[in-house]
């Protein structure tokens, strides 16, 4: 009688829009509209590196790549992004209702995904690793409260980009890297090495990404979407900048940036230091992750590779 | 550096919503607004009357009580409902990104309290019940992708109500009457027996909460959101009516019911059967319901307050 398997009437709209989402179905379906999937890569290498069996930690892989992607359905609606991927967002082609509720069957299916590694490591593992998927849960819908929170404030400081920044990107990928090296049976220390190496992957990944966000080629195109000056994101380089209470500042507060002085703001902003700012703050997070990293004793040629994988993400192009 | 515990500067807003929603907090707090947490009692009766001692199934009793709020948050939201337990919802004060994503974090806390199930009952049992809690929410979102889906649609058919109510009200009390016996050790026969007692008495329930949409006092006021009439809800009664194709169908497709017709609209259903049928089918899973409560042969104070909790849900005031 109840409602399990995948072939009930009316269900299938249920799993088109999470094969949509994933970029698995539908118009734009492919490759690049499946995403990167850097996180379950970083289980896997984690896992390797501390000397696990990859194969092993599938269950969380796939689980960290199905939460990662239960918080995009939300935030494109919290965010009220019309694309994603190059596609309309799930919100927009199906409505708010049913998408607010496909972001919760995404997360549920996430954790039944995760708790399957009691078949490759057993009850303890799963459920510790579950307990470490739900607490990052919790950091994640905190940053995001912090991030909803500040959108309409002028008087944001720029102390309270780190805590918002810690829970949206931070604790995804610290949990990546803890997940992969709990199923490898790392002990304590290692544990924590992974974690803060992932912690603060995160946050250099997320300064570099804002940096792009205001001197990226595509944000300086201004196209109205790529630019954070012109979408009003509270950034690093631009909190920096209100910060300084200066020219730049100055223009901030009189309203809407139009798409056609981004140029003229990028400028203002690198001239009063903000993208060194910004570029510093990524380097001293970036060698606390390598630090962290190093402290980690990654094996072997899996190591190398999570190094490589590290200094990738860190060292995009501008 | 991570957001953990409550006391981050910007968070506080993040457990006042929380708390508010619970009807701990804010406006019109109290008993009233807390609501009647029919379900962790279910889960504390159950475990008692199955052998347990129910201080152990705390965890669980708290879980399903916030997995049920959590599923309020975000209906509310996708049914537009600005009122709840005669307060205005979450996303009526906060409006809807807020909302959404203190829905998700009031999901994860649910899922981090039933993990406790690790200090009282040991690792297997905890997960166990993670993983009937999670496959439970999976049919939560199915019932309300049907729910949804429905909505709008005038050719529903009366088959579909079922699996729509299996996973929207059946789901949850299953998993309450599952997850007090599994706490309390029970077998897989009890357990079955819990299983199709919890899932049996909640579409029971549903279909007697269906009736009152339409014959209740508050319906036959014509208060606007009092009737499911009024509302368009697609219930068993409404649904019904429309597989006659009779008079009532013809009015109902004519376009949206004004409170002054609610009176002469529920005489005419009733005069065509709905109301017996409704009647019957709420019977009919009554005595399901009682008879799986047999099976499970609950002992002692304990398995009678068990079944008189059942009839006083099941035999409400008309």
């Amino acid at each position: 009688m109840f409602v399990r398997s995948g072939d009930e009437p009316g269900l299938d709209g249920f799993h088109h829009m999470l094969a949509y989402h994933m970029g698995w179905e539908g118009e734009g379906s492919g490759s690049a509209a499946a995403g990167k999937r850097i996180r379950p890569l970083l289980v896997l290498l984690v896992n390797a590196s501390a000397g696990g069996e990859w194969r092993t930690a599938l269950p969380a892989a796939a689980a960290v790549e199905l939460v990662h992607n239960f918080s995009l359905i939300h935030d494109d609606i919290e965010d009220d992004s019309p694309l994603r991927r190059g596609r309309p967002t799930v919100w927009k082609k199906w409505g708010i209702p049913l998408a607010i509720n496909i972001g919760d069957a995404m997360l549920t299916l996430a954790h039944l995904s995760l708790l399957r590694l009691e078949e490759t490591s057993g009850c303890e593992i799963a459920l510790k690793a579950e307990q470490n998927l739900h607490q990052t849960c919790l950091d994640l819908t905190r940053g995001q409260h912090l991030d909803i929170s500040y959108a309409d404030r002028r008087d944001m400081q720029l102390d309270a980009y780190w805590p918002m920044v810690s829970g949206k990107t931070g604790a995804l990928l610290s949990a990546c890297a803890v997940l992969g090296a709990l199923v490898a049976g790392a002990n304590k220390e290692i544990l924590t090495a992974y974690r803060e190496f992932g912690g603060n992957l995160g946050i250099a990944f997320q300064a570099l990404d804002d940096l792009l966000g205001v001197w990226g080629d595509a944000a300086l195109t201004g196209k109205s979407t790529a630019s954070d000056l012109v979408s009003g994101k509270k950034s690093l380089p631009i909190l920096y900048g209100l910060s300084l209470d200066g020219e730049f500042a100055a223009r901030w507060l009189k309203g809407r940036v139009l798409p056609e002085e981004v140029n003229h703001l990028a400028q203002m902003l690198e001239a009063e230091g903000a993208r060194d700012y910004t570029q510093e703050s990524a380097a001293c997070f970036t060698d606390k992750a390598l630090q962290a990293l190093e402290r980690a004793k990654p094996a072997g040629q899996d190591g190398d590779e999570l190094a490589y994988l590290a200094n990738q993400l860190l060292q995009r192009q501008l």
